[in-house]
């Protein structure tokens, strides 16, 4: 009774989902008229007599090729054709040379030879694809040789035109290879690697996201003394994706392999180190997740806790002060990255180096703050209860903007290879267009470290000076030194 | 020169591969002695006349089926071949009406109208592939539909018998497809259910070693205020592999879906219920990079300060041997999970929930140390910084018992969905041959605790007695009731 209108609603749910895939990524319709396109145009070697009269039957691999071999993006595409090509071209001749082999053992021993042949072929073809180099890059091609052999050698102990038959099959696989390869390559080309650039950055950002959203509304939340969700809640979840992407990029960076140069990619982009800021961002990716799981777990484990204490204290507000400007100075030097990446510009001596510094200032100033605790405890001001998910945020951030500052070397890393371009307005960066502070600015501005600095004498013997920020390895020539005087 | 030198190097090299590939799971080799089993008993088609003689050329689609079709595990091969077998049927019967459809419009129309149904299904198919429902389950069957009809259509302008053509092309597939399924289902059968199975419990297995290991070694090592790596790295990068798994537990999830009844595996087991554990063991894997980065970053961040500061204090071993409990007993849970659904029996009112609640029971005493800490500041015993290490590990621990306990529940879902064995000896379980303590004596256990119990009137005006062990939603019976007594 009802069907009609069932079929109805099914077929509005389907141009919906349609119409959203389609808004989302538009290449992906043009990949559908694209595969069309080249199944029409080869399908002109039958409709058009002498290409037919040249091929015969045979043409009907080219069809064949052009379905399986057609790939969304150019790399997939190039990667697949190849493979086809050349495995092709080799197992044909050895399929060839195997059937004049087995002649040699008469009648009656020819087909146990051709059968000791195929199955020797494909059992080792088979387990060589099991080789992570060979599966990674020639997997497909490995099929096609063990395909090609087995037709060719089979099929040749009843076809006698066994050269006619493999030189038919090869020229009909190059010709379908090759108008895939055109079609894919000129009409709204999609670039693997192309994607993989605009991912990596758009993870970066992603981070950056979760990080300013985090800063700017647990503290402030829990300065006000209630447990809100953050009102936005669309930063949290963005960063998921961040996690499980190791597959996505490392299929992308295998197909940008295969790409020729294009845009600004050159034929040798180094694609490999994008998988390693990938490997970073999602590292960091993971303590964010430990950072989310205080929105989320503060009412269940710190609800009642807080409702039993008093208001936040003045010490409080400090460590969260310290906190918030971790997150935010982080969430800057990742936007920095992002964008040295996005418009492929070296990120060296620019804003980023300059919030990584901020945030390293700001580990220090936490640091300086817990060693001035026990003050605060002994006049009995202070609760440890009530620090701790203060205390752990911190030990959280800390490790954040560890992993930022790997991830700036590797971008640095990366600029280097890709030969990024130099930045030629440095003042005028994506999110800090003010100018940045210069140095003797910036030092004084450390909460902690002035008062101790206006001490007359700052290196006599009073003074121990402690290098906290990042050891010798850090990248970033003003992060060196970065020392933290503390009295003894 | 020393080219038959290098050549003899590359082989050894190449031997040692195998011989690794070959060892850590043998299936492997068999997988490849059934591709070639499967190709030696389809190339009978043409040695043995009278099969040649009723397929004539086709026959060699056999031999395509089978070297396209055959996948490792059972379930990838049965996808495939029933994607190809019913993609081939209904594409076929397609493609043979759309032949008579461009019939009608003459000599001139025909290839027109040929090539604008080729041209729309070519387009329409691979955009269906795009939608997600389509891709995880039927994208080769999409490819194959389209590579048919395509076939099928444009053949047929030339080729009188379309009919036979299709008729032959469908026999020869199925033909092909059944061999495949045989020897995959007969010979050696590898079970993709089985290895998700496999995949699962092994994760939760890591996830315990390296809760164990880390508890062992992390805390008996700061006791001693060395700054020591752990003597066994192994348990340390086990971790790593589970992070990454997303795709390769949805690939497998995938594939089960397909294969029958096998072992104690029913035809329709909750497999998706494997992949909410698997979420699970990847979140708790998180938590426990953030737990590995005080191995590696103990060294760069407190080395300094634990020289200048004094030797542990009794209240920082006091933290420590909480911490330490919380690692064992959470490691003990996992590994009961792991066990209950290694030998797939039930876990409830097993040792697991008894050691959750342990471990619940360490939280609790953690928290009840932290509001003990003012006298001991106060009397000037103790520095935030000395025992901030703690305090964050012990944090991250907190999230990782959280985590534990949601896996719990998942596991006693999947043990209900798929039937799962009552267990018959349930104090000889794996991890805790010995008889677990009754609920009396365990309530004696926490340290904590005692001394508020030995007062007279614990319900008095003088306590407040607050919930903390998990609210209400927690799975474990015995876990729900957990207060702890602290003097307001």
């Amino acid at each position: 009774m009802d069907f009609p209108k069932k079929m109805k609603e099914k077929i509005v749910e389907i141009v919906k989902k349609t119409m959203k895939i389609g808004k989302d990524d538009p290449r992906k319709i043009w990949h559908a008229f694209k595969v069309g396109l080249a199944l029409t145009l080869i399908s002109l070697f039958y409709y058009y007599r002498p290409l037919y009269d040249g091929f015969g039957q045979s043409a009907i691999w080219a069809v064949l090729t052009v379905v399986v071999v057609f790939e969304f993006t150019a790399g997939a595409t190039l990667c697949k054709c190849l493979n086809r090509g050349f495995a092709t071209l080799t197992a044909g001749a050895l399929g060839v040379g195997a059937k004049y082999f087995a002649d040699l053992f008469g009648k009656e021993g020819e087909p146990i030879v051709l059968g000791i042949l195929v199955f020797t072929l494909g059992a080792l073809g088979t387990f060589t694809r099991f080789f992570p180099h060979m599966k990674r890059r020639y997997d497909y091609g490995i099929l096609i040789f063990v395909l090609t052999f087995s037709m060719v050698t089979v099929s040749g102990y009843r076809v006698d035109k066994i050269l006619e038959l493999a030189h038919q099959r090869l020229s009909t696989i190059l010709i379908g290879a090759a108008t895939c390869m055109i079609v894919s390559l000129i009409v709204c080309p999609v670039w693997a690697g192309e994607d993989l650039h605009k991912l990596i950055y758009t993870h970066l950002e992603k981070l950056a996201n979760f990080l300013e959203g985090f800063g700017n509304e647990y503290f402030i939340n829990s300065e006000n003394d209630e447990i809100v969700k953050p009102s936005n809640e669309g930063f949290l979840g963005a960063y998921k994706t961040v996690l499980n992407s190791k597959a996505t990029e490392e299929a992308l960076a295998n197909f940008a392999w295969w790409e020729p140069g294009h845009g600004s990619f050159r034929l040798r982009h180094p694609w490999k180190q994008y998988l390693k800021i990938g490997v970073l961002a999602r590292e960091c990716a993971c303590h964010l997740q430990a950072l989310s799981g205080y929105f989320n777990s503060k009412p269940q484990v710190y609800y009642i806790l807080l409702l039993f204490l008093f208001v936040p204290s003045e010490f409080q507000k400090e460590i969260e002060e310290a906190c918030t400007k971790m997150c935010i100075e982080s969430s800057k030097v990742l936007k920095e990255l992002a964008f040295s990446i996005k418009t492929m510009t070296q990120p060296s001596s620019s804003a980023a180096e300059i919030h990584l510094c901020h945030s390293k200032t700001a580990v220090d100033d936490f640091k300086s703050i817990l060693t001035t605790t026990e003050t605060l405890v002994i006049s009995n001001k202070l609760d440890l209860l009530e620090i701790f998910p203060a205390i752990t945020v911190a030990s959280v951030l800390i490790d954040v903007i560890n992993c930022v500052e790997k991830m700036s070397e590797s971008v640095e890393d990366l600029s280097v290879q890709a030969h990024f371009k130099k930045a030629k307005n440095e003042e005028f960066s994506s999110s800090s267009p003010e100018k940045p502070p210069p140095q003797q600015h910036q030092l004084l501005h450390r909460g902690i470290v002035k008062p101790v600095v206006d001490v007359d004498d700052a290196g006599g013997s009073d003074f121990v000076a402690i290098e906290i920020c990042g050891g010798g390895e850090a990248a970033a020539g003003k992060a060196e030194v970065n020392p933290v005087v503390v009295k003894s």
